[in-house]
């Protein structure tokens, strides 16, 4: 660990992490990516990520001393931050005067194993980070076997899905690719019957079919737009949960955290 | 009906729109609220509420004719604007030209009636906005006999809770409340057992209890400091959903969600 002091908000550490905090591209670049409070921060160096920067104010690494100062160790920088450089860093409404900058690891989180009894979330052409971050929390929450994404869907390491996924991102095992249908053959293949979240003639009702016995897996699509016609033909068969006449639709972290607890009740 | 035309930003009823989309206060003076969008506007209609302005661009009215003609006639004045006052209007982000002032309905939105074998949902301080909305589309999907909010919870009527429950608010019994102690008592004396949705040592879980038979009700808390305890001591008992060790908690919105699902199932 090497120890500074930074004062100025012009210093290249804060210009990198303002940089990785606002741009995909500058995160995939350099392949890091940023973390905000002492919570999130102690999640991702729980979860095995390396952290190559720690930032903290004087008062807040004090507060969270023993979260913190096994990261400071291990970073390679830990930067002692004045108030004012706190502020320059902040993206959340009440900052806490702790950041770090982590290492990515490759395609995705933790890796994702196929398993012929596990369950797993598909996520297609996702389009909103509060959603995908909701789903995150929630997949954690209730223990999926992995959750696979279309790298259309927001980035896994933007700043706002990891907030909305109060660190469920660095709990449970996430891939993106770029051939969804790839997966979901593989999962078929595996004996894993795999469903489209999709209003079709011939879909079945979460009340007839059972989540919660073997593996299973479910194919959430756009917000907007829902499942392409190619994904729902894909996969074993459709699922819709029932709904009161008049309503036609859940938000798509609501469908597909009431697919989840189904897996998981 | 009365017909005009808007072609003035700066025109009374312009600004009487923009001062009810952004001001509670504004909203509970006038009693009165407005909806953005021919989908929204149609719902509020179709629900009841008596439309006092309908604004609307001629293609947006054209594109939704069969919905808006019967408002049109119904409501008080019909303004046609310009696509610069539907600029000025609008909210979000992809405009469609639509929208209207209806006025309110007493103390929530349909009335709420207590039965001993319906499933309520009490909302205790709830914050943000975005959660309630999503809470009431939920709550109309799956049918439940009513809402209960405490009255530090956001407005039913903002024009950021209506685009987030898609019209359900117009759909699902909501009342607001500033007693929401006295709610919890009526519903036991009705023989409704009242959970609260808090981690306390003598917890249930959503294992052990049932909430598809009979009438139920759960009461949620607000999303960063959970329930109080003079709440929770008023409640039947506590009722937890399980969750895999290291996950401490899921969004509000997605336990309420969880909740009303296992009331429908």
């Amino acid at each position: 660990m090497a120890e500074k002091e930074i004062t100025s908000r012009q210093s290249p550490s804060v210009k990198r992490y303002v940089r990785l905090a606002g741009s995909r591209r500058a995160r995939y670049e350099e392949r890091l990516f940023v973390t905000e409070g002492a919570k999130l921060t102690g999640e991702a160096f729980a979860a095995g990520y390396f952290p190559v920067e720690l930032f903290a104010a004087e008062e807040a690494f004090e507060s969270a001393f023993d979260t913190l100062s096994p990261i400071a160790l291990a970073a390679e920088t830990f930067c002692r931050i004045t108030p004012a450089v706190a502020d320059k860093l902040a993206q959340s409404v009440s900052p806490q005067g702790v950041f770090g900058v982590f290492r990515m690891l490759d395609n995705g989180t933790q890796p994702v194993k196929i398993s012929s009894n596990g369950k797993f979330l598909l996520l297609s052409s996702l389009q909103d980070p509060g959603n995908l971050g909701t789903i995150l929390r929630t997949a954690a929450a209730f223990g999926v076997g992995g959750v696979l994404l279309s790298d259309d869907c927001p980035d896994l390491y933007s700043p706002k899905v990891l907030r909305a996924s109060m660190g469920g991102v660095f709990r449970v095992p996430a891939a993106v690719t770029d051939d969804l249908g790839g997966w979901i053959d593989a999962l078929k293949a595996a004996g894993v019957p795999v469903w489209a979240a999709a209003l079709r003639r011939d879909a079945k009702t979460l009340r007839e079919v059972s989540l919660g016995e073997g593996g299973c897996a479910v194919v959430i699509g756009n917000e907007g737009g829902g499942l392409a016609d190619g994904v729902i033909g894909r996969c074993t068969g459709s699922l819709v949960i029932p709904m009161e006449p008049g309503s036609e639709s859940l938000n798509a972290a609501m469908a597909a955290g009431v697919f989840l607890w189904e897996m998981y009740r």
